[in-house]
């Protein structure tokens, strides 16, 4: 199993000015290459915050954390500095990075600012990733065993860095799982008289999670997405969840008004 | 100052399945009360995974802890138990609690099974809060100077409980801020020539928060939105803001080829 925490960094969530999609788009790759993501943490822009997570990550010994916010040009762009801080690693300009930062600011016309080299100072031993879209180059730290990733919080930057520059790392992780899941849409069943049913499914099928998701009710019917998903490092779970399925539906079928596979939980 | 802190239980979150849009409707709900959301945890549904962010938030000494999701009938809704093992509070059948379910179940013409009326088992001395839409109650503990509130996953109710149990007992709690935001949109001055302007004036009007949020660009010319905020328990520096507001886009006017205000940061 290869576990993974999330962080996110920047105050404008924790104030509800911007609603993260980002840790959503982060869990929903590292699900897909069989990692679990086991927590996300919105942490402030403050250095003692960071630091904080930090630790607190650490003490949790995940193997992947990836951070994304926090890595531009202002003042309140403090991610790598407090990673370094916790950490206990010295910053120092890394030519890769500057390299990244020098050809953008040609692409784009620009002086190489003071403000612009600051986003080449990254922690002693890590390496620069190279982000395609924007200024600030991406920051992977290996420490304790733990893989860090540090990305930025624009979205198109953090998928293009993902994309080009952290997947490749990932896929070469040992430990790895398969991951499958399926959706059945049950009307005519109230939540509470599903749960011993479910219970039943899930003492008999340990490695198979099931989960009912209410969706309230339609034209007098309670509608429940049945969500049946596995984790796992055994191809032949793969098999046990498809036989769930069948056994699963033949039972609820009795019971139900309408019952049917569908794509998601919409 | 009020601290609060958010936490989300739900592996569907874990997994992307789900895009979490509770924690910013209730981050916004509590920023509007003047009430700092300082952290926000999205946690699995799994008894080890709760208590532990349940003692790491009381380490962190907060006002406030705001959970939703896990609050439901079925087995995986384990919000309340897993709290109740951590603060070493036994679990009591409320009768308000059952009260409540018992109505829904009137309501809706259904039985008041096992697996429903394990919803009125809440820790002793905790208090339930009425759901007008669901079955599930939420809960409302005091610990050690900290008010905890359970609210369930589902946004309606989580959003009736809200409303209708919590907001008035926030309204009473004495610390709460001030809290003024302006948003005003740069066109043509890229984030890294911003950057020392921004320094600036934060460095200038200490209490005033102001951020660069990089919008990409747009025919040829970068697009940012400048977010200045304060948080504070003194009137004055709501026009403070004001005045920083109109010294700033008086100096910005220079440099950009569009400056104006605008409501929000999309």
């Amino acid at each position: 199993m290869i576990f993974s925490e999330i962080i996110v960094v920047g105050r404008e969530i924790l104030q509800g000015r911007v609603l993260d999609t980002n840790s959503n788009w982060l869990a929903v790759q590292l699900r897909n290459l069989g990692i679990r993501v086991r927590r996300i943490f919105v942490v402030d822009d403050v250095k003692e915050e960071i630091e904080d997570v930090v630790m607190n990550v650490i003490s949790r010994r995940p193997n992947l954390a990836i951070f994304t916010g926090g890595l531009g040009p202002t003042f309140d762009d403090i991610t790598v500095s407090s990673i370094a801080s916790a950490l206990k690693l010295e910053l120092v300009e890394d030519p890769l990075a500057l390299k990244y930062i020098r050809e953008m600011c040609e692409m784009r016309n620009l002086p190489l600012s003071n403000e612009r080299r600051k986003m080449a100072l990254i922690p002693r031993g890590a390496f620069a990733l190279k982000n395609g879209i924007g200024m600030a180059p991406g920051v992977y730290i290996k420490y304790n065993d733990i893989h860090f990733f540090l990305l930025p919080g624009v979205p198109a930057e953090m998928k293009d860095i993902f994309e080009n520059e952290v997947r490749k790392r990932l896929e070469v992780l040992e430990g790895r799982e398969y991951y499958k899941e399926i959706y059945i849409e049950i009307q005519g069943i109230p939540e509470s008289d599903l749960a011993p049913v479910i219970k039943k499914y899930k003492d008999r099928f340990e490695p198979i999670y099931i989960k009912s998701h209410p969706k309230g009710h339609e034209s007098g019917l309670s509608r429940i997405i049945l969500h049946l998903s596995v984790f796992t490092d055994k191809k032949s779970d793969l098999d046990l969840l498809e036989n769930v399925k069948v056994e699963l539906m033949n039972e609820l079928k009795l019971k139900a008004k309408r019952i049917e596979l569908v794509d998601s939980l919409k």
